[in-house]
């Protein structure tokens, strides 16, 4: 299983990158197929309720790393991806994924309708932050994609939730758009040298402090 | 680049399995190396706040269907994956992490303390919710590696949150341990009579409504 080697040994090989080195570039080819892995990924009901900001301004990252504990990897990556989960589940949000659905497939199924209708009649009555706390959830499965791809890319990535949401989020006009940032990842390439992080072991709990069978 | 083209094929070629075929079991290999990749997951601090179960037993996968929309997948499955996040942090939770990361490494430095005390004054100090939330969406990050390493496997699964969690927690005793089970992935083949979705387009929001650059 050649492939399925290759996701481990892609899992082991990335690690949070601690120091990057400024003058190396992340091509936008691969940016493209790390910001497509985070597309295709599956979300609740298919609804993809986030999207991804890619941050490559230098003036608008370095007003960003004051609100992330001054991170260096935000402003020496080329790439800054920032995750943003809608901030509620609204009846035109869920309408439009319906709607993108049936025009895609070019079918209109009763089972489907019932489902959407299911949903309008729930999430939106729900309150925001409980609706939040999922949409969330959904956002960490594009992340988890997005950085599994940029290591088969050999790209190195920091994924961070070090950072004060709300004024990333103002930085950001998010409000304006129904977004709140949950996670930030950088992009870019490892320097080593003033990397603490670089030589040390992956540390996981063992298999038994994982997995319990029943 | 046919590595990454290996993890957006994946990506396409997995879908939400509607109907599997209760006669075809994943092998233990494959459910190894599915694990495995949840296993190496990044989560926040590295602390991997949560647990997977695998429940094999038809005797449990019974009594859960009817908790989980009566599902077909949670029976003709082979393998179903629970994903339990932490209830709570607590100091002897971060605690284990810490002295096993030291333990592994076989160094103790002073950053690295730092750390761990900034966590223990502020985590177990929040309330057992919002940790929960934050654990839950670690959890996330490991169910995205384990469905991407289920396609790698040519597995399928179903990444399901259609099931009523306090029941789940208890029919798993998942509160004695202080786990609460958040996503469930079955895996098996499908059986493509029978499954409405095989033959189905993906739909996903096109690239332009998806990712904005700044």
């Amino acid at each position: 299983m050649p492939q399925t080697t290759a996701l481990i040994d892609c899992l082991n090989w990335r690690y949070a990158t601690k120091k990057m080195n400024p003058g190396k570039r992340v091509s936008q080819e691969k940016v493209e197929r790390i910001l497509e892995a985070a597309r295709l990924a599956p979300t609740s009901s298919g609804l993809q309720p986030f999207e991804i900001v890619v941050v490559t301004s230098a003036e608008v990252r370095t007003r960003i790393k004051p609100i992330a504990w001054n991170q260096s990897q935000i402003t020496d990556c080329s790439h800054l991806l920032v995750f943003a989960a809608w901030d509620n589940y609204t009846p035109e949000r869920i309408n439009h994924m319906f709607d993108l659905t049936n025009e895609v497939r070019g079918v209109k199924n009763e089972g489907w309708e019932n489902y959407r209708n299911m949903l309008l009649d729930s999430y939106p009555q729900r309150s925001a932050e409980v609706n939040f706390q999922h949409t969330a959830r959904q956002a960490y499965i594009g992340l988890s994609a997005a950085l599994i791809a940029a290591a088969f890319e050999e790209v190195d990535g920091t994924p961070m939730e070090g950072f004060d949401p709300k004024a990333l989020d103002e930085i950001l006009s998010l409000p304006a758009r129904g977004l709140r940032s949950v996670a930030i990842l950088p992009l870019g390439y490892r320097q080593e040298e003033g990397d603490w992080l670089v030589k040390l072991k992956k540390v996981r709990r063992p298999r038994e402090q994982f997995v319990t069978e029943v």
